[in-house]
């Protein structure tokens, strides 16, 4: 496998979120070859009139380029997959037939479930980046940024023998766009601290459309955190995640601090009318959970009320 | 304790929310000489323009008194006592001094909690009736009538020697006036049954302002009832009332087919910014399951969730 130089990559956002628009943006501000890939009406607005990044440090519209038709993908070097997981096995059998081996793939999303899943679709290379940004989209071509905007890289299966050096050339390619990017060597237990708050945070946010900071003000709902982390390090005991409770409840606070304006990407989704990842978060804590014989009666909750919001979108 | 002969028996509503509003009415329709407690907004609209039913039977409206002196209670015979079980301890407070010792108080709140708190108060005759009953107030004047409005009266606490008469006024007086009324011998269970299809319906319908019947089109919601029944049984098997689960089951099942369109209160009251009775409904099963050492993880969430809305309440 090649991986080219940083100069002439041809990089594609798969999935233009807030995310992909995000770091994709960052990209494509630093002169990188990028390409986002959208449905037809945000595709024709990025194309038309550029990508607005209103970030924290700067506010900007960057000219881009941007399609919906996935044979574009036939030249990619290095795939920025940033669709919702629940869309990540329908969009990978869909690109299969045109990605080129040579292309690796980069998960930004949420859960700890994407890079099995990419895996039994197709053989390119997958890596998993842990996101910690708050952003969201107004409209199909601004990009609102509110703080953070880091990325923790690195293979969460078995380590192969290019993995060093093509992390490192991701990595490269981030810092020179002002995207601060790590290699972890322990990106697995990265994922599930993220997948944690993502469980802690997301649904109950999105149940009272409320944000991260306002939350926490409520001693019911630190308490509900509680218990929701407490049933998800059960989980991750078995399966052989190590996270302590201290460890945990730390990354909790973290969060609740950080981005104490943010609303959760499950808020967002249900105030737009569209599917959340739920399945993914408190959903598959719950499946897994089953799985395992595990009680988890505060995930089933809020997952549950989740499910019930979702299916009142027309 | 001489207890008036139906036709002069001054009744006050204390409390008028949707459900003494349909009561009050009923009787005030009658004839009968009620009395509406209100905040000043309402008495003043209902002295001045009448109760307006909107009922399934008939739309009238109907020339009624309205106040919010509590010193008129001092010539009440009957109080329906229809506050929210927030506001019992200190309504029941306010009127100590004034109601006198013949006046008989017929509580037709939510939850399992009034009839103590105001016994522990007042010393009139104190029973309960179990309410049910789809309505809810527009404006200050109107009330809405969805569907049911039969009463179930009784006494909770031991029999007195009073009882029997007292009960069959109140029925007599109801049924004149077209409300279904009947005598349980076994109040405290039909209370406890009347609690839980409020512990299994208020809080979720009022987390999703959704209606009893979509609620349920929701597996994981049926699977949440379920559950949040399930804590509320090892509680009532401990509180020495005896309900099984099938019994149970079908009391939710009935909710949820007699009243398919119907919100909650807790629902209502979110979506008016009031604050829920939802401390005397999951509240207090997770407050029993504290006493009795029973996990009551389901009431857990669901109450958070609700006490986190209120707690968005400007």
């Amino acid at each position: 496998m090649i991986y080219k130089a940083q100069s002439n990559q041809k990089i594609y956002v798969l999935g233009s979120g807030a995310v992909g628009c995000y770091f994709g943006g960052m990209l494509a501000r630093a002169q990188q070859d990028v390409t986002f890939i959208a449905r037809p009406e945000r595709a024709y607005a990025l194309n038309d009139a550029g990508l607005e990044m209103d970030c924290k440090a700067f506010h900007e519209t960057i000219q881009v380029k941007a399609s919906s038709d996935l044979s574009t993908l036939r030249d990619a070097d290095l795939v920025l997959l940033s669709v919702k997981s629940l869309d990540t096995e329908r969009t990978l059998t869909d690109i299969k037939s045109v990605l080129p081996s040579k292309a690796v793939i980069l998960s930004l999303q949420n859960g700890v479930a994407n890079i099995d899943i990419a895996s039994q679709i197709v053989n390119n290379p997958t890596y998993a980046a842990v996101v910690y940004v708050a952003a969201g989209m107004i409209g199909h071509r601004t990009m609102k940024h509110h703080g953070r905007g880091e990325l923790l890289i690195g293979n969460p299966k078995e380590s192969v023998l290019d993995d060093e050096q093509n992390l490192k050339k991701i990595c490269k390619l981030f810092e020179v766009a002002d995207v601060p990017c790590t290699i972890s060597p322990q990106i697995k237990r990265e994922m599930w601290l993220k997948f944690l708050v993502n469980c802690s945070f997301n649904a109950i946010s999105g149940i009272g459309q409320i944000s991260y900071g306002e939350m926490v003000k409520s001693p019911g709902i630190v308490k509900l955190i509680e218990e929701i982390t407490k049933e998800f390090l059960a989980i991750t005991a078995l399966e052989n995640v190590n996270i302590t409770l201290a460890e945990a409840l730390a990354a909790n606070e973290s969060i609740a601090t950080t981005m104490v304006t943010q609303i959760s990407s499950t808020a967002q989704d249900l105030s737009k009318g569209k599917m959340t990842e739920i399945d993914f978060l408190n959903g598959y804590i719950v499946e897994l959970g089953k799985r395992h014989g595990v009680a988890t009666p505060y995930n089933q909750s809020v997952h549950a009320l989740v499910k019930m919001l979702e299916s009142q979108i027309k």
